[in-house]
C-alpha cells in the first residue's frame, strides 16, 4: 500500500505546501531594527533568489561565509579559545610542578592575562602546545566540549555558547531558508569550532574552516588515531581566509560577514567576484549591552576595513542602533 | 493563491510520493553482476538506512569517500595528471628553449615517459612546478578544463573523462539516493579534480579532498587573486588520507572505496570506527576490457591491502567477474 496516499498524508502535504506563504509574512530577522542595514540584507537575498532578476544566483553558488570571534559570538576580554587554553593549563598544572617557575605558565596558572600577553607569540605558542597538542583528535574534542559545557565567561557569568549573537543566528537561518550554504571561516581552531558549530549555529563540521595544528596518523594498541602535534598547520586569518576558503569550499562566496581587519581579505575576495556580492561588517558600538571597540582594540581590531567599507560598498552593522537584542536567551 | 494547491500540483505530489516504491523495484546497480560483491554493498546500504535496524545510521553520518585514480577513472599507463603535466610542458616549450637541453623537460617534450621517470622525485617536482604553478587558481582551472575537454588517452583514444567506470558512477548515485554524502579523497591535485568532479561524478567542489600546492593571496591591478606557488602544501595519500578527511570533513566516514595501498590507511581509519562500516577495494583483473595489475604495478600498487582485506572484512571487487560493463558510453 506504499504507493497509495492516505487522507492524513495528503493533509500533511497540503500543510507543508501552504508553509512558504505563511513564512513570507513573518519577519525572518525579528531582532534587527528596521533600517538601512536590515533592508540591505533583505534586498540582496531577494534579488539573488528571484529567478526573474538579472542578479539571480543558483542555489549551488549561494555560499555565505562568517567569521566567528566577535561576529557570531563575543571576543572580549580576549578570544575565548585563549581562555580555554589558560583553563587547560590550570587543569594540567598539578602534573607539571615545573610550570610554577616558568613563564608563560606561571602567569596562566595565576590567571594573569597581562602576564601571558607579555610572553608574546613565543609564549602563546607554548600555551597552545601544552593545551591543544599531545592528544588524539577525539580526546581533544571531548576536552573542548567539556569546557564549553561548564566554563563561564569571566564578566557575564554566561556559558561561552550563550555569548552568541541572536541577530546573527537569525541571519544564518534566514540565509539557509533561502538555500544559502553557510560556512564559518575563523582564525580560531577548526577542531574546537566543530565541537559546537552544529548545535549552536546549525553549521555541520564539514562547513567549518579554521586554523589548525598538524596531526599524525598512528595506530596505537591496534586502533588508528590522529594525534595532534605541537606544530602550526594553517593560520586562517587575514590573507589566509581566502586561501582557506579556496582550499575547503573551492568556490568564491557571494556573501561574507566579519567584524575586524582580520576579515578584510575575506570581504575583499568575496566582493571582488562577478555578479551580486555582499560584504557585511559588524561594528561593536554598544558598551551598555556588549562592548564598544574598534581601531585601538587588541582583539578584533577594526580600522582599515572600517575606513574602506563605504568605498567598497560593504554594509556596516551598528550594533547599538541595528540590533534590538544582542545575545541569545539563557535557558 | 500561493497557499492553495491546484489539481496539477496534487497530481505531481502523488506521483512523487509513489516514487520510492517504483525505485525499489529497479536495479540501482545494473552494471554489476549479481554475486557476493553486489550483495554485500546492497546489504550494507539496506541496514544503515533501515530505521528498525540496530545498524541504522542517521543521514548526517552517512559519509562515503572514494579514491579517484584507478577507482573512479583509470590510471594507466600513468596517472592522468602526469600526462596533463607533460602536455603542458610541451605547450610551454616554445617559451623555454633551454628545456631542450634540460631533463626532465627534454624527455617530457619528446613524450618519453621512461625518461621522465628516470629523473625521479626531483624531476617530477620540476615538471609539476612548471605545469601547475605560476598562475592564478582561475587560470589553472581554465587550463585544466581545456585539457580535459580536448586531450585523448594514448591507448583508447577516449577523452580522459570517458575513462570513468560506469559501475562506480552507479554506486555513487545509489549511495546518494540513500542520503549518503559522497566525497572524493584523492592523491591527485584538488584543483584539477574540482574542474570535472561535479559534471562527471556529481560531486561538488566542496566535497573534493586532494593534494595541493601552496597559494598566495595577492592583489594584481586592483583585482585579488590566489596565485599558485611551486611548493607542496599537502599530499593526500597513504596516512595523509585520514588527515585530509579529518581536515575537510571533520567526521569519520562509514564507507570507503579505494584500489591501492595508497588507500590502506583510509580504509583502516574508516572501518576501525564504531558501528557498521564498509571497506571496498577494486582489484584490476581485467586485461581484456581494462588492465590487470596489482602487486608489481608502478601506479596503483595493490599488495598489503589485498593481503589484509579478508581479515579486515573489506569487500574486494574482481573487475572481470563483478562488472558487466567497465567504462561509460562515449557520446
Amino acid at each position: 500500500m506504499k504507493s497509495l496516499l492516505s487522507a492524513t498524508a495528503l493533509a500533511v502535504m497540503v500543510l507543508v505546501a501552504a508553509g512558504p506563504s505563511l513564512a513570507e509574512t513573518a519577519d525572518p530577522l525579528p531582532s534587527w531594527n528596521d533600517g538601512k542595514t536590515k533592508k540591505a540584507i533583505e534586498s540582496f537575498v531577494s534579488k539573488v533568489t528571484d529567478k526573474d532578476s538579472p542578479d539571480y544566483v543558483p542555489p549551488a553558488d549561494r555560499i555565505a561565509v562568517f567569521d566567528n570571534d566577535g561576529n557570531l559570538w563575543a571576543e572580549k576580554p580576549v578570544y575565548f579559545q585563549l581562555l580555554f587554553a589558560i583553563d587547560r593549563v590550570k587543569a594540567l598544572a598539578p602534573e607539571h610542578p615545573e610550570w610554577n617557575d616558568q613563564e608563560p605558565f606561571k602567569s596562566a596558572i595565576a590567571g594573569d592575562l597581562e602576564g601571558v600577553a607579555k610572553s608574546g607569540t613565543a609564549g602563546l605558542a607554548k600555551i597552545v602546545a601544552a593545551s591543544h597538542a599531545g592528544m588524539s583528535t577525539s580526546e581533544f574534542a571531548a576536552i573542548s566540549k567539556e569546557w564549553l559545557d561548564t566554563a563561564k565567561h569571566p564578566q557575564t557569568g554566561r556559558k561561552y555558547t550563550e555569548m552568541v549573537y541572536r541577530p546573527m543566528l537569525e541571519l544564518l537561518d534566514y540565509l539557509r531558508d533561502n538555500d544559502f550554504k553557510t560556512y564559518i571561516v575563523s582564525g580560531g581552531g577548526i577542531e574546537m569550532l566543530r565541537t559546537f558549530s552544529e548545535p549552536v549555529y546549525g553549521i555541520p563540521p564539514s562547513q567549518v574552516v579554521g586554523s589548525s595544528i598538524k596531526t599524525e596518523y598512528e595506530v596505537v594498541d591496534g586502533k588508528p588515531q590522529l594525534t595532534r602535534l605541537p606544530e602550526i598547520n594553517f593560520i586562517d586569518d587575514k590573507a589566509g581566509k581566502p586561501i582557506g576558503i579556496n582550499q575547503h569550499i573551492g568556490k568564491r562566496p557571494i556573501f561574507a560577514s566579519g567584524n575586524s581587519d582580520g576579515d578584510f581579505e575575506m570581504l575583499e575576495w568575496t566582493t571582488a567576484g562577478d555578479g551580486p556580492r555582499f560584504g557585511l561588517l559588524l561594528h561593536h558600538t554598544d558598551a551598555d549591552r556588549e562592548y564598544a571597540y574598534d581601531r585601538d582594540s587588541h582583539v578584533g581590531r577594526l580600522d582599515k576595513a572600517l575606513d574602506q567599507a563605504t568605498d567598497r560598498g560593504w554594509t556596516v552593522i551598528d550594533m547599538r542602533s541595528d540590533w534590538k537584542e544582542v545575545f541569545v536567551d539563557v535557558e
